[in-house]
């Protein structure tokens, strides 16, 4: 029987492992499943801080959050002020990107496919501005509608035509964060960007980064996002759902849009 | 009358600038004629060392010169034997990224638009190989043929479809340096390029840059190149026609890919 993996929160029964004893609560690839025999106990993190939510290290805790930290901080290499969009804003790396981007005093604007996601992005999250993509016919006015002056940082977890509106939409010595395309991952023969040239006009960085690269970073990480979660400068937007039943449709609902933030499912509460 | 500006060699025979005197060797912006008024002397450059052909000055020692050293030093990162791609190798640009890429032991192969064009690339500046793009049907394949182990750095000069097969065959972490998109200018609809998800999975790096923003590093570029030059250890393959009346010629040729190194024309000789 194939069991489908993804990152969980458990508590350790049982440890053959020196570094792991029995009650030990830790987050890691997990089977979607009650009980998961680990044979890999590399890919697992101890859960030292259990005043917060033991969920958030499935989400602003952990890979999104990181894969948020690494990607602003490192990639886009921010400035102070500057003018930041972030597309699928409401995932649960947009989410944060655009919080860490509010703390540097940017101006911030992020997509999402609906009004409930547009709404929580500027009502909840601190975004400046948002939009649903959904509604806009061209992207490409839409965004010279939010940036009159352009943007100088992009942090795409999307990919496909909306990479083409921001192109034009960029400013000198614009950086862009290539995170994700969740958009083209389903089709057989991927959108063509045409606008590349903007790349050279307006001197440009693209760079597309893994967080898988970057796990060592887990302890500054969290050096640094723990107490913006305690005085609840950050904040986590979680959809959760009850049970191992509700798995496909979580799978299923990140390609369609209609997960409303870091989708967690509980198996248990203990 | 419009007259055509290029970049152009001439000696000074009246100046009411203090910096310029009759009798100066200059190069910079001038017209497509044989006496020209400089009415922004900012454009130009004293030419101090006379003991190479004055012709470097608008090639190897001059704006595309320049192209090549900020755009390989700087945009590429480049490390001692790492495997270099460059797209219109025997560009003016492209014949001293590819020398200079030697100078660091990488291995380095060119594209072009000819027989004669890859057999001056590997005979005389010196590349490991190079290839007529216009023989290749799968240029995918054809770079998989000359790079088996992936490419680190890409120079790219011509853009559009190259692009998306050199994305498929970048290694990671490699870097791509835009330099030119002369494939794309002529059209009103560029070409669509589909591999971008590449870029996150090989975590590339993929920057534009214009060399007007680096004129202030003549004087450094200068002092790294000519010992190079005057030791023959860069070469400068130029194409020079007699006359005036060969400028209209010159230019299409440009477009065509019939120019054969960089192209001069001799306006004068004295």
């Amino acid at each position: 029987m194939q069991v489908i993996t993804s990152y969980g929160v458990g508590r350790v029964l049982n440890s053959g492992h020196p570094g792991y004893k029995k009650g030990d609560l830790v987050w890691g690839t997990t089977g979607c499943e009650e009980y998961s025999l680990i044979t890999e106990p590399e890919t697992l993190f101890k859960i030292p801080d259990t005043d917060v939510p033991l969920s958030y290290y499935l989400g602003v805790l952990g890979m999104p959050g990181l894969t948020a930290y690494v990607g602003f901080y490192d990639f886009c290499a921010p400035k102070k002020g500057e003018n930041v969009f972030i597309s699928s804003a409401f995932g649960a790396v947009g989410q944060l990107v655009g919080q860490l981007a509010k703390l540097m005093r940017c101006y911030v604007v992020g997509s999402a496919g609906s009004k409930e996601k547009v709404d929580l992005l500027k009502n909840k999250l601190g975004f400046d501005d948002a939009f649903n993509y959904k509604e806009e016919k061209n992207l490409g006015e839409a965004l010279k509608r939010y940036f009159p002056e352009g943007i100088d940082i992009f942090f795409d977890n999307v990919g496909g035509k909306i990479i083409d509106a921001v192109l034009l939409n960029m400013r000198l010595h614009g950086r862009i964060a290539l995170c994700g395309m969740v958009s083209q991952y389903p089709l057989d023969d991927p959108e063509g960007i045409k606008n590349l040239m903007c790349i050279i006009y307006q001197r440009l960085r693209v760079e597309g980064f893994v967080v898988f690269d970057c796990f060592h970073l887990f302890p500054k990480f969290w050096d640094f996002m723990l107490p913006y979660i305690r005085e609840g400068k950050i904040a986590c937007v979680e959809d959760i759902a009850e049970g191992l039943d509700s798995c496909p449709a979580a799978l299923e609902g990140l390609f369609t849009g209609r997960n409303l933030g870091k989708k967690v499912i509980i198996v248990s509460q203990e």
